[in-house]
C-alpha cells in the first residue's frame, strides 16, 4: 500500500460567538480536511487547523508523500522535517501557547499521521483503537465545556443565529450547564474564563458547583491573569475545582502558582511541545498537560506524552479546538486506547451545527462517545457536506483564526492583554 | 486472531567464563523461549531470561490469555497485573539494578509482547520493524563486547573449551578486541570492568585506544567503584571513552560522580524501571540510559524510554545479556525503528556457540546486523535445537542464574562485594 494522491479542502463551518481572553470566535472556524488516496483504492483521512499558513505548509509536503507506506510514519516524519524545514516558523493563534518550528512540524505531521492510521486500520478491518494497544474503555468521557457568550455574532446576512442564547454572567453559565448535561449527559464541566472580571467568574464557578453538586469543575482563563490574582482565585476556589488552567502565563509564572494554592494546575499553553516538559517538570508547574493529537504531533507522539505524563507523576487531561468529527473520532480512539488518560477530555462538538462526516458514528451518551468500531477511524466522508463547507471556506472572508477583529466590531478599543488581571 | 496454547521452554545455551563484579558465568546461560499459538495457525516468539523465578512467572501468566487478541497489548498488561499481583516480589540477578514487582511485571509483560509483535507482523506479512513505525536505518550496529576471562569454566564432563583463550590482563583484552573488529566488523567496544583493580582496567582501556585509535570505547564496572575511584578513573580516561558505564551505585552516587568527571555516564543499574526516571532527571545522575526491552517492559515501553531520554535531552544505548537468536531479532528491529538510538547497541551474541533460531536471518556485517525483512521477528525456531538445549537445561544442574558460586569453586573466600574499590 502507497500513498498516491492527497488532497486537502480548507472548509469553514458556523461556530457561535464563543468568549476567551483573546475576544471573540468569528462566526467560521475554520478546518482542513484530508483525504488521503492510496494504489490499493483506501482513503485515510485527516482534519487539522485550517489556518493558511498550516494550509499552505500542509500542501507543500502533500506531494511529496506519493509513494509512502502508510506504516512508514518515520518516514513521513523524516519527509515533513526535509520539506519544512527546522525553520518553518508558521504562527498558530495564542491559545495554545507561542508558535514555534517544533510545534509547526508536529502539527502538520499529525494531520498526515492521523490519515496513516486510519489507512492502517481500513487495510487490515480493525479499529484505530486496537492498533493503538487495543480499548482501555469502551467509551471517552468529555466534559461540558461552557463559555461566556453573547447572544449572536455581529449581523451577517444569511446567517443563522445559534440557539445557545447569550451567557454573559453566572445565570446565563448555569443555564447552558444545565443544557450541556440534560442534552448529552456530561459528568464534569469545564468554564472557559478570562472574560470577566476574576470574581464574577469564581463566582461563576460556585454558581455551577451550587447548580450541580457532583460534577467536577474546570475554569480556565487562557492567562489571563497575574500570579497575584491566579492565587487569590485558586485560594477562593479551594476545595471546588477539579483542576484550574492556565489561570497565568509561562512555566515560572504557573510554578509560583502552584506552590500557593492546593488544587492542581493544568495547562496546554505553557507546556504545548515537548521542549517545554523538562523545564515544566523541573519547576514542578503544572500537574496536568492536556494533550491534543493536533498539535502534539499525532497519535504516536500524544502515547509518548501519555508515557512522560505517567513517569514523571503529572496528569493527563485532553485539549480541543473547535473541531468536526474527523478530529473528534481521533481523539476518541486516542482516548480509548490511553490508560494515562484519567480526566474528561474537553470537546467544541455540542456548538457544531454542520459536519463533514456522515451521522452515526459518534453520539454522546452519560457524556461519552463510544469508541467507533467501523475500520480505522470509523467514520466516512459526506461529499456533499464537505463541498458546501468548502464552498462556506471560499466565501466567509478570511482565511485565518483571529478572535480579536471581530471583538473590536463590538468593542473598538480592544486589545488582547494579557494578563488582563 | 486469538491466542491459544503458549509454550514456554526453559533452555541452557553454553556459555563462556566470562568474569564480572559478581563473579564469574556459569558454563550455561539460562532462558526462557516463548512460543505463542493462534486459532489462525500462526506461532509467535518470544526469549527472555530463564530463572526459576520468571519461569514460574510465566507459567503462571500463560493459561489467562488464551483467546487474547496478539494486537490487544493493553489487554496482556491488565492480564499480567492481575494474575502476579503488584506484589510479584520476583527477584533479578544484580547486574541490571535492584529487582522490584515493577520490573518483574515488565519482565513478563516483555515477554509475551514481544511474541505478539511477531504475531501481528506475520498475520500481516510485514517486518515487525515496519510495526514499529519503519526503518530509521536499515542495519542496527552494535558493539565489540570484551570481557576479562579465564580459558575455561571449572572443568565440567563433555563441556568444550571456548575458543576464546584467557584474557586477563590489557594484552589479553586488546587480543580478543582484535578478533571482535576482525571477525565481526565492529565499530565500536565496551569492556565489562570490575574484575581487575580500576588503574589495571583504565590501562586496558588505554591499550585499546591505541590498538584501535578510531573506535568509540566504553567502561563498566558494574557499580564495583566508590565515588571517588569512580572519579579518579574517570579523570584519567579524561577524553578516551564515549561514556563510562555504572562506575558507581545509586542514583545520588552517579550524580555526585557526574558532576566531576567530563565524560557521559551510562547506566542500566540505577535508571532501569520508570520509577527510577524523575529522580535521576532531578539529580542529572546519568547522561545515558542502556535501555533493555527484556526487562523495560517490551517493545511499546522500550519506545516510551526512548520518548523520554529524547525530551529529558538524555543519550540511548541498548543493554544486553547472554541471548540467543530471538532476542537479537527483537533488538535489531527495535533498535531499527528507534531513531533516539545514537549508540552502538550491546550484545553478548559473538560469544554464542547453539541458537535455537534457523541460521541465515541475522549476520553481523561491518559490525551492524540488517533488520531482517520476513514476516514479524523475521527468525524462525530450530526445534531440533530447541529440543537440545532444553535437553541441557534439564541436565545442566541449576535453575537460577548465580555468578557467585562459581567463582568461588576457584576462589572459595570470593564474596560479591560492591563497591569493591
Ligand atoms: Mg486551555
Ligand atoms: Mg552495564
Amino acid at each position: 500500500m502507497k500513498l498516491t494522491d492527497i488532497v486537502i479542502t480548507p472548509i469553514a463551518m458556523k461556530d457561535p460567538p464563543l468568549r476567551n481572553i483573546q475576544g471573540i470566535h468569528q462566526p467560521y472556524a475554520l478546518r482542513s480536511i484530508l483525504q488521503v488516496h492510496t494504489d490499493v483504492g483506501l482513503t485515510g483521512l485527516g482534519e487539522t487547523y485550517g489556518d493558511l499558513a498550516i494550509l499552505t505548509a500542509l500542501r507543500k509536503v502533500a506531494p511529496r508523500l506519493r509513494g509512502l507506506d502508510p506504516y512508514d510514519l518515520n518516514g513521513l516524519e523524516r519527509i515533513i522535517d526535509e520539506t519544512l524545514g527546522r525553520a518553518a516558523g508558521l504562527a498558530t493563534h495564542g491559545l495554545v501557547g507561542e508558535a514555534s518550528d517544533e510545534k509547526t512540524l508536529a502539527t502538520v505531521l499529525s494531520a498526515f499521521e492521523v490519515a496513516c492510521w486510519d489507512l492502517q486500520g481500513k487495510a487490515l478491518g480493525r479499529p484505530m483503537v486496537e492498533l493503538l494497544g487495543g480499548k482501555v474503555r469502551d467509551a471517552v468521557a468529555y466534559s461540558g465545556y461552557l463559555f461566556f457568550k453573547p447572544a449572536a455574532h455581529t449581523p451577517l446576512p444569511d446567517y443563522p443565529t445559534d440557539d445557545w442564547g447569550e451567557a454573559m454572567d453566572a445565570e446565563g453559565i448555569v443555564a447552558q450547564a444545565r443544557r450541556m448535561v440534560d442534552g448529552y449527559g456530561f459528568k464534569s464541566l469545564k468554564l472557559k474564563g478570562g472574560v470577566l472580571p476574576p470574581d464574577d467568574e469564581a463566582d461563576a464557578i460556585l454558581a455551577l458547583r451550587q447548580a450541580f453538586p457532583d460534577h467536577p469543575l474546570r475554569l480556565d482563563p487562557n492567562a489571563g491573569w497575574t500570579v497575584d490574582t491566579s492565587i487569590a482565585v485558586g485560594r477562593k476556589l479551594d476545595g471546588v475545582l477539579e483542576y484550574l488552567e492556565d489561570p497565568t502565563g509561562g512555566i515560572d509564572g504557573m510554578a509560583a502558582v502552584a506552590r500557593e494554592v492546593s488544587m492542581p494546575l493544568a495547562t496546554n499553553m505553557c507546556v504545548t511541545a515537548f521542549s517545554h516538559l523538562k523545564p515544566a517538570v523541573l519547576a514542578d508547574a503544572v500537574q496536568v498537560v492536556l494533550s491534543d493529537h493536533h498539535f502534539w504531533g499525532g497519535l504516536r507522539r500524544s502515547r509518548d506524552l501519555a508515557a512522560i505524563c505517567r513517569t514523571f507523576g503529572i496528569g493527563l487531561s485532553m485539549h480541543s479546538n473547535s473541531h468536526l468529527g474527523i478530529s473528534l473520532a481521533a481523539m476518541t480512539h486516542l482516548a480509548g486506547a490511553t490508560p494515562e488518560l484519567t480526566y474528561d477530555c474537553d470537546t467544541h462538538y455540542p456548538y457544531l451545527v454542520e459536519d463533514v462526516v456522515q451521522p452515526g458514528a459518534l453520539e454522546f451518551v452519560d457524556g461519552a462517545v463510544a469508541v467507533p468500531d467501523g475500520p480505522g477511524l470509523g467514520v466516512e466522508l459526506d461529499l456533499d457536506s464537505l463541498a458546501r463547507l468548502a464552498e462556506q471556506y471560499e466565501k466567509c472572508g478570511f482565511d485565518t483564526r483571529d478572535d480579536i477583529t471581530p471583538m473590536r466590531a463590538v468593542q473598538p478599543d480592544w486589545d488582547a492583554v494579557i494578563p488582563r488581571w
